[in-house]
């Protein structure tokens, strides 16, 4: 097979880029926006050259088809999305679409059994909506557009609105859900959005399990007090309590670091915080994540005996909401052992791990065997204007999924 | 000598409260402003029966004296302010002015030695130049208006203009100076600001020593990663180590507590936190005070090795900006011994106790050997319109007052 085009994956990234680009603030790109189409319009012309079947769904995700010697077999499928958070890089998801059209050029001369699918999957960033993943979420018959507009709060327009300017019409949304087994199987390439290639040093992630985030939202309310006129043994501080909370946090995830368990405390504010009142009430945000359910189990026991405790301990009232209890996804091992053997005959450098970041993926799973391929990323950096992945690591990476979907589409 | 006419206190209280009050918001009177004016001139109409002398010094503190038999002797002083904080209650300095007034009322009927005046310092609060104490500190000497200047960063106006338009010249402003031994002492009376009388059932507070603040800005930086991509072993979560500075604050300050230190942070803020990104960065503010030099350092020592243990285990940057490093004031043991002496023989319970919040008698201590006593206010509520003291303790504080000021004036 032959090598992947640099040159070709370059233009590509940098033309889809200038879509919604503004100087010193990256690209912002919504999805479903008039620069979404723009950019997938764009997009298109220049892969003419590929002579693939167009097809957009009830609800705007694309299918480009490339044609196999039997079109009766289920094909198969490979893609991510083009949607950007706000102050976005010009990788994530973007990577998974150009890299799955490359792999495509490299297969351009090969005959092959099975049809082969570049899915363009519609919103995959809950920047617009308040909800993440929700073309493939809609493929897979998890979600409706009603659910949809009830996360969009106070949003520009809802999804539905966004829907009709797209040209779809919402009420025939459920004709976008496809069956299980429509597809061979499906492979999505992604830059890890996390350090941990980088710092191994390594070149390609296979991904085995995708984390699922169970988070809370905390209230914690003690007494607000005079700094100077209250002394130690009368205070009840609600900072004192919420460190507490966030050192807990830390704890029960260090616990299960060897399970891939991680816990963190991304919000914390002290309402009416001054440098002279005790604080009297935090709200915090809990997200805690992994992909073995009994490690997350035990780390979300470990959290909430440490909240009972420092209640109890400090007579700080605390009240816990939980917004999420999301279970982890586990990937086709079966794939990741065909792409860990293409790894070994490139000669690439590879990690099974897992994804700690929700993907489309995560819904391909309801409809056909699924795997991802991560490349490392600059730092670990994404929804960032800062993002970054090697050309050289995208290349590689769209080199490893053409071996897989020549593969695949050959049996 | 006759009780407290407690209808006279309520209907000065209640009176001066009127002049800034909002609904809803307490009574927001700065210094030097035409509220300030109007309530002061409210005040004097009020007690023109007291036959008092007037006179305002150069910056505007004003002098309220009661002739006695030989004014060639160094007058007995009494008093605290009018100016309030943004929405505050009706107490706080309040009750130092009206309970002096009300003194002198108790002792209209006697011949007494000595002169005694009632002091209506100027600018106490911080509100409005981001300094406190400003007319006191001008009577010690201890600062300039041009010092006041610096501090008002972007007030409406700063404090010389202030001083213009309340009729004063800035340039003038060292002839309101007073030598030492210009009073033979001075007694402040005021709401405690903290819940210990309350809880303690007691209902004078007799004050040794003023607290003295130290405050320090801290930053830290650690790095910004995603909380789901980030294992646990390979962050720098510069909320964690914020944690860990919160509860060494608290475990240093509660290590002193039978020397009456305390530690608080008052303001800790993620800068963009984000319910799925790893904290980068935090800001945060401490205060550590107390009445005891050694155990103030013992206390900020222990902080201080603090922070480098968690920057040397966390691999998260800590930078300390000292804001303020006063000392603690004594005040006068032997006018604080008189004063207990008085409540014995009026019956009232006392506590000798110190004084977390800044006061006037802080600066008169330079002047002449000075004493304060606190009554209790309802859950220690202070600088807010739920501030409350009972009647009947600001009649006990105005009497017990008034035999101390009897007493001074003597002899």
């Amino acid at each position: 097979m032959k090598n992947a085009n640099a040159e070709r994956i370059d233009a590509l990234i940098k033309g889809l880029a200038a879509f919604g680009y503004q100087e010193g603030k990256g690209t912002t790109r919504l999805a479903y926006s008039e620069l979404d189409r723009q950019a997938q319009n764009w997009l298109l012309e220049q892969i003419k050259d590929l002579n693939l079947e167009l097809r957009e769904d009830a609800v705007g995700n694309l299918f480009l088809r490339r044609k196999g010697l039997d079109s009766s077999l289920a094909p198969v499928a490979s893609g991510s999305h083009l949607d950007t958070v706000r102050q976005a890089g010009a990788f994530d998801g973007i990577c998974g679409v150009v890299g799955a059209l490359e792999a495509l050029y490299l297969l351009q001369d090969e005959k092959l059994k099975r049809d082969i699918e570049v899915i363009v999957f519609r919103s995959e960033e809950s920047s617009r909506f308040n909800c993440a993943t929700v073309g493939s979420k809609l493929l897979a018959g998890k979600i409706t557009p009603a659910k949809v507009d009830a996360c969009c709060g106070s949003n520009d327009i809802t999804f539905s609105e966004a829907l009709k300017q797209w040209g779809c019409n919402p009420a025939e949304a459920d004709k976008a859900k496809l069956e299980k087994g429509c597809y061979k199987c499906f492979a999505e390439l992604h830059i890890e959005q996390g350090k941990v290639l980088e710092q191994k040093g390594l070149q390609i992630g296979v991904v085995q399990n995708i984390a699922a985030p169970s988070r809370f939202k905390l209230h914690l309310q003690g007494t607000s007090d005079h700094s100077g006129a209250t002394p130690m043994g009368m205070r009840k501080d609600a900072l004192v309590a919420a460190a507490k909370v966030v050192l807990a946090v830390e704890a029960a995830a260090t616990a299960e670091k060897e399970n891939g368990t991680v816990g963190t405390v991304g919000v914390l504010e002290i309402e009416a915080g001054s440098i002279n009142v005790i604080p009297g009430s935090v709200n915090m945000k809990v997200d805690i994540r992994g992909v073995k359910e009994e490690s997350i189990k035990r780390t979300l026991a470990a959290f909430e005996a440490a909240l009972k405790q420092i209640r109890e301990e400090s007579g700080v009232e605390i009240t816990c909401e939980t917004l999420q209890l999301d279970k982890p996804v586990a990937l086709s091992q079966e794939l990741a052992e065909q792409l860990i053997e293409i790894c070994e005959e490139k000669q690439c450098s590879y990690l099974p791990m897992n994804s700690g970041a929700g993907h489309d993926a995560m819904h391909m799973v309801e409809l056909c065997p699924t795997v991802m391929l991560f490349i490392p990323c600059k730092g670990g950096i994404s929804h960032n204007p800062a993002e970054y992945a090697k050309l050289e690591d995208i290349c590689r990476g769209a080199e490893v999924l053409a071996e897989f979907l020549e593969k695949q589409a050959s049996e």
